[in-house]
């Protein structure tokens, strides 16, 4: 399955004559801060002068989870396809502001837990009506581990094939809080406490009981695999202890990637999926712009491993996209100010002494 | 001058049913994090609970400073007007990220040293051809103090006037952070090594001696008031050591609070223009949305004692009202989601156990 993937980081040659650019427009050297890095990043991407983010698109993947059994989230687990259809009927938080930023928005359901209506903006990638509750078992077969990477593949495939030059990930599925801090202990090593967090909005003894039941999943899957975590393939991991839409959004990232076309992750569920990828392919890494730094506090943690600064600090905490609609125009202010910033030379302004 | 100014904190009693409006959106309890504090602050201070921000304006009041001649800039004093060309050619960075956001840019000339030509886009409120050199003696006359904070309730006012429902503000004026660093630490009574930071890029020895002038000039003003600083009336420390944009910044803010808009606060520059208006009217602050910390790092200082949690924190370090109209896009989405999103109810969403 991870075989299809062979990322190369974008080539570097571009960099002095970027670089340059940028410091040639009218302002002091560094004063635009991340935006400077983030059109660095763009220019690199896209071996431009001038990159593009025009014409963007949002992708959420939707997927319940079986471990929601053990009591780890606040909302019952039928609030999943009761939020894919406020996404479909435009009322969801992602909706408005793909609406505010006139950003097109597909929702593609990769395990909801429920039949779906045929909708316009709903894509059909089923695998199964939830993943197994991987606190007693595997939480899905290597058939659909495949499935549900190929579901993010093609789902990248299909927009980059349009024309669509940025991509932006979000995700639905209660209880995927839980199931992102098990894959992130078990992919950096760190305590369940760590990675464990409020989720949609847990009390402490809440976070505690899904720390709890974090580990012994992990126990159970050591056990059944005969393998320490840190020996875990990908594979085993994801099979182990996965989410259809956690890996499905890792495909399209690992595609995104593979077609060097940039890629905006959102929250902390996102950033585990980022995580994931990585260990697939490193140089995946490079084409990951970081919307937001959530609320969530093993988020923090997974961004300084990632060694990543999130444009937004908003103590958001919702997912399904949100973060990175909102970072949207502030990705773009980087490529407008790149291409439509006068220089020094061309404006007749001095330059500092 | 100041007695014109009667400022009323919004009335709280929208509150309850603002907060009831934001809380049954479908979402977790908070989980849009500052932008909840934000629609909830516009919805008060508009006394709606759909409040709108689609008329923004951006107003850059440009001026020059005597106190340059010390050199405490990098930049020599011809780029003030320089840049002014910049922006009204649409060069500058705040000028392609207006135009990004289709916001309407005006300039206002309150005391560049140079006669600049009729242009659309410029407002002439000349206070004189630069403030004086306060190392020196007084920067302004009590007539051009209130020909400076006139200047901004006159734009104030045209633009409310015009039905504009969010002012954003911005500035022009090589050496103005000298000046604003001085005025912090008449306002604060902090200490200069404090309030004095790199500007446009000063080094270490160049922010070590705009500390030193910053006290030098403090002495000098205190002698001649024959008061000492904490002392000082407002009037007092705005003719000792004001910068005309910086005065014409407050009156804006001042006249936009009398007239219940909410204003965009900028960086450091803006920052100090609301901290000598709150001087003037505490009130003033309740209208204030902070657009972002700057890499100044009196800035942190200044936006804790302001009590003031920024939109954005990129590390700008640009002023024009750069970081304001980058802001604007998420200021727009907290008025987006109070009013276009679902509420568990509206959608059939089941909330939380």
């Amino acid at each position: 399955m991870f075989k299809q993937f062979s990322i190369q980081a974008p080539s570097a040659e571009i960099s002095a004559e970027l670089q340059q650019k940028i410091d040639t427009k009218t302002k002091p050297l560094g004063a635009l801060g991340e935006l400077e890095n983030i059109a660095f990043q763009l220019g690199k991407i896209q071996q431009s002068l001038s990159p593009d983010v025009s014409k963007p698109k949002m992708i959420i993947f939707a997927a319940d989870h079986g471990v929601v059994a053990q009591g780890i989230s606040l909302f019952p687990q039928e609030v999943t396809p009761q939020m894919v259809m406020n996404f479909l009927m435009g009322g969801a938080a992602v909706s408005v502001f793909c609406d505010q930023h006139k950003v097109p928005l597909r929702i593609v359901d990769v395990g909801v837990n429920a039949k779906l209506e045929a909708h316009p903006l709903l894509g059909d990638r089923k695998v199964a009506f939830a993943s197994k509750d991987f606190s007693q078992q595997a939480a899905m077969t290597s058939e659909q581990l495949d499935k549900a990477i190929q579901a993010g593949v093609d789902e990248a495939n299909l927009a980059i094939d349009d024309g669509v030059n940025l991509l932006m990930f979000g995700e639905m599925g209660i209880g995927n809080t839980c199931v992102s801090s098990c894959m992130m202990t078990a992919l950096m090593g760190v305590n369940a406490n760590d990675s464990a967090g409020r989720g949609t909005g847990l009390d402490v003894a809440g976070v505690s009981h899904k720390a709890k039941i974090i580990e012994l999943s992990l126990k159970r899957a050591e056990q059944e695999t005969g393998q320490i975590i840190s020996d875990w393939s990908a594979q085993t991991l994801a099979e182990q202890i996965g989410g259809f839409e956690i890996l499905a959004m890792a495909g399209a990232m690992l595609q995104s990637a593979q077609r060097q076309t940039a890629f905006v992750v959102d929250g902390f569920i996102c950033s585990v999926a980022l995580l994931f990828a990585q260990k697939v392919a490193p140089d995946v890494r490079e084409y990951a712009i970081f919307a937001h730094q959530s609320n969530e506090k093993a988020h923090k943690i997974l961004l300084d491993h990632l060694n990543a600064e999130p444009i937004l600090s908003l103590d958001l905490r919702l997912g399904e996209g949100s973060g990175a609609i909102l970072a949207y125009p502030l990705i773009q202010s980087a490529c407008v100010f790149l291409k439509k910033m006068a220089s020094f030379e061309s404006a007749g302004v001095s330059d500092s002494k």
